[in-house]
């Protein structure tokens, strides 16, 4: 059987996630069913892991097992010509067979946008946040390192999480001014169910004097959701990349 | 009475076009109706002119008559406020009390977007038209050329039309590639109904080779609408500039 490796984009916007949910389109049934009448089988598509409703991807990664002898830019031409136009295929590969697209997932980098100006442009309302307070940057990016490293990251674990430890590698925390907005991109080794978002929210409560500076590390070291700050608006993130070995 | 007037964003995918028509909702009407209960009086809204359904504005123009003593700034704020986020108020000023948005502006600037990449960006879906062409943008450039000046540009005006006269003065017709797509920028003392579409739509069937070199002037002094290509998809096209003496 062939493994086959696929690279994703998405807007979010209308859909309830990549994984199926009670209400709602997910973008992996969406992409399921796509690829079950390309290659004439049921298909099983394996995601490098979930994106909330809303949340965008410019790299979202994902793998099949199929007996389809198609070759791989058929495919990808019949998917990008048949899937709806939010959601699109960027690369198609052989993997290899032991290839899986969340177990073998080495980092992930996102991307957080959002802009403190009073409008935001209709171009770019689904994509960017809108954060109406005036932020420390400096300070921000100061207090983010404090994040960075293997760490118990339980007070930025969504309530709904069940997964047995919370302790995850994050590689890096940058913070970028780009034209009117700001963007906070996070690269770790696995991410806790809404914890870029958790990050984020808390990261803002610190640039606009909600926390006090040092803050960061304490509430890291609290383990307890109740200390950080709120999850910041699920359209300002993106899954930029899924890194494999 | 004061006369103000708004510099507005839009994106046209949700919307009839500017002016209202027997189905779908007005981009005019959305912002009258929002500006009527921002002020508390009945506004008509005057447009530089009219957008199709699925046309796009980065500049559009428009100004109204009011007795209110609202601040401007106050005015704005409350139009964002109350506005769905696609449309925008991006600029608002005073304004001679004989300025008039359509009867005063001197020229606009269209930018139409496409790209012939088989995949357009999910994120770009709304504003790149897809054109499945390889094309020759020198060509394209070259035939552009005779249509600045002032002409009558009957064979790119579209059959709705009601004008009496369809003499327009083209100031300057740009083909730039910018990444995987290209823009085309068209600067007119005056556009007829679907003029900038039709302009696109039969710049494109030269540069894919359908028309040969040489016709752009020909069609032109048709003034013959059969002679020119077809009508450009609405969502390549954005307003950008309004300008004004």
């Amino acid at each position: 059987m062939r493994n086959i490796k696929l690279t994703i984009q998405y807007d979010g916007t209308n859909y309830c996630g990549w994984q199926s949910q009670k209400n709602g389109v997910a973008i992996q049934d969406v992409i399921e069913r796509c690829l079950g009448k390309v290659v004439g089988e049921k298909i099983k598509l394996v995601g490098s892991g979930r994106t909330d409703s809303g949340v965008h991807a410019k790299g979202q990664a994902a793998n099949f097992r199929t007996n389809s002898r198609l070759p791989l830019n058929n495919i990808k031409k019949a998917l990008n010509h048949n899937l709806p136009k939010d959601i699109a295929i960027t690369k198609i590969s052989e993997a290899n067979a032991d290839f899986h697209a969340q177990y073998k997932a080495k980092s992930k980098l996102y991307r957080y946008t959002f802009s403190n100006k009073a409008v935001i442009s209709p171009f770019h309302r689904n994509y960017i946040a809108k954060i109406p307070y005036r932020l420390d940057l400096a300070l921000m990016k100061k207090e983010a390192e404090g994040l960075v490293g293997r760490h118990d990251f339980s007070a930025f674990q969504g309530a709904r999480s069940k997964r047995e430890s919370a302790v995850r590698t994050v590689k890096k925390i940058d913070i970028t001014p780009n034209g009117k907005a700001v963007y906070i991109d996070i690269e770790s080794e696995g991410f806790l169910y809404n914890m870029a978002r958790n990050i984020v929210g808390t990261l803002i409560e610190i640039g606009r004097g909600y926390y006090k500076p040092g803050s960061m590390k304490k509430i890291l070291n609290s383990r307890n959701r109740g200390e950080a700050g709120p999850t910041a608006p699920a359209k300002g993130l993106c899954l930029m990349k899924v890194n494999y070995e």
